[in-house]
């Protein structure tokens, strides 16, 4: 299957990038979110279980599964943008596979096409259960450059 | 437009069994969420503005955003079940209209389709800055009617 | 529920520019579809059943379904751009609520949002059976305004 | 990235159940379509380039795009069901990433996740251009086992 991985940043400096603007997430501190890995159209966050981001089952909630796709597939698509330029999410379709447990949640988001306005992501989103990865969402996200706010 | 509004819970208790459904859920009190009204094929969440679940700007987190328009889409889903069920979110879809700001999120939900197994919901989540509702997300959904748990 | 449906059309000549752009689209005139009504932000699509554009139980095909809502969708955004800008679809979510069968398939599109680059739209897709319309499915849309080509 | 990608049959004549059902489509006839390739859970449609399935700039129109993907994802999910069940598109989720163009169009399905009531699909869908293939959308699927009419 064709397709372009071969993506080249416009900022040498994208991973300080990335991982500065995850930084300033109150959001993803406030979970207990990291980024583990960053490299072109690539991200990877990753996320320890914890009981208050359960729902009424005691699985990762719903939407925290859409958080850490989002946030991968979001950092991906930053990876790829020149300076000056961040990343709004426009819209995110998610499937949920399996329920979240296990010991953490690992979010890989990569670029399916970075444009000039647009750039399409996905994100796989997995369940680390006794240190194997079984993968419980998939992901599609539009994300847009916007001028950076300072 | 022709839409099926009426519709006929069946279970007599739905508004309790969705409050306690909802009361079960860790991540809804960690965030502060609460339910405000229930009727059936409807459901209303409400959730006050805090830095903690912010993104780099400021913004309500996308994820947040995400968590509020799938917890509103299956409480309004599960309004309808019989006694014994409850609802899994198989698949949402959500688009991001404004940044998620202002004194609080309110999302309503309601079902667009209520199956035997299926049922289809679309969220409406709205920004209240000062007092007035902005609509910043809409979303869809599928959830699955399953065996209730205990 | 609070939405800006006041949309102001930027080109006055929007109904005759929408409908200029359906009637060059092969595809419509190749399974017989019309529009049936436009006005700022809005646009109706109207589809009589053949047996030609069926999958195996007779029923119209769910790729006949999207395209109904794309196009009912994508002339709703039309309708809104100024003089010199026409519409892509960037993505869409289609939910299939009911087969599609009955006399014709009507579609009836809306802009959620009408951004500088992007809109946001809904449309839902009806059967017309005995001359009732029953919601068949629902869709929401991302549209991209890019310069018109000649 | 871990998968499940070792798929059973659960019908010996799956190949031959997939081809039956697709050649009972009118639609696929009446553009042109046609499945090349099919093992368990993978299904791959072709469709020429034809001049009366275009939009208005003389690319494959996005409502085909989305027909193609919807079919090479139904079909790799019914490659996977037992004898007397068939399959419904529950909804879908397609991203458009290049115009539809060149000689034909292609399409490839495949299950991320099969489950007893639901299937989750992907789908690619390419472009060939000078014999080469070229990403243009990408999709999500749910699909439902239904019983089989006749």
């Amino acid at each position: 299957m064709q397709r372009n991985d071969d993506f080249q940043p416009r900022d040498p400096e994208f991973g300080e990038r990335v991982r500065a603007s995850f930084n300033r997430q109150p959001f993803m501190h406030h979970i207990g979110a990291r980024i583990t890995d960053v490299s072109p159209g690539r991200c990877t966050i990753h996320l320890p279980y914890r009981a208050e981001l359960t729902q009424q089952h005691g699985y990762m909630h719903a939407g925290i599964m859409g958080t850490m796709a989002d946030n991968a597939g979001g950092y991906a698509a930053l990876s790829l943008m020149p300076p000056g330029k961040e990343v709004l999410t426009v819209e995110y379709k998610i499937n949920l596979l399996q329920p979240g447990q296990g010991e953490a949640i690992v979010s890989r988001g990569r670029v399916l096409k970075a444009g000039r306005t647009l750039t399409i992501c996905r994100s796989d989103v997995f369940n680390i259960v006794q240190g194997e990865e079984i993968l419980c969402a998939t992901a599609q996200f539009t994300m847009m450059a916007v001028a950076e706010r300072r």
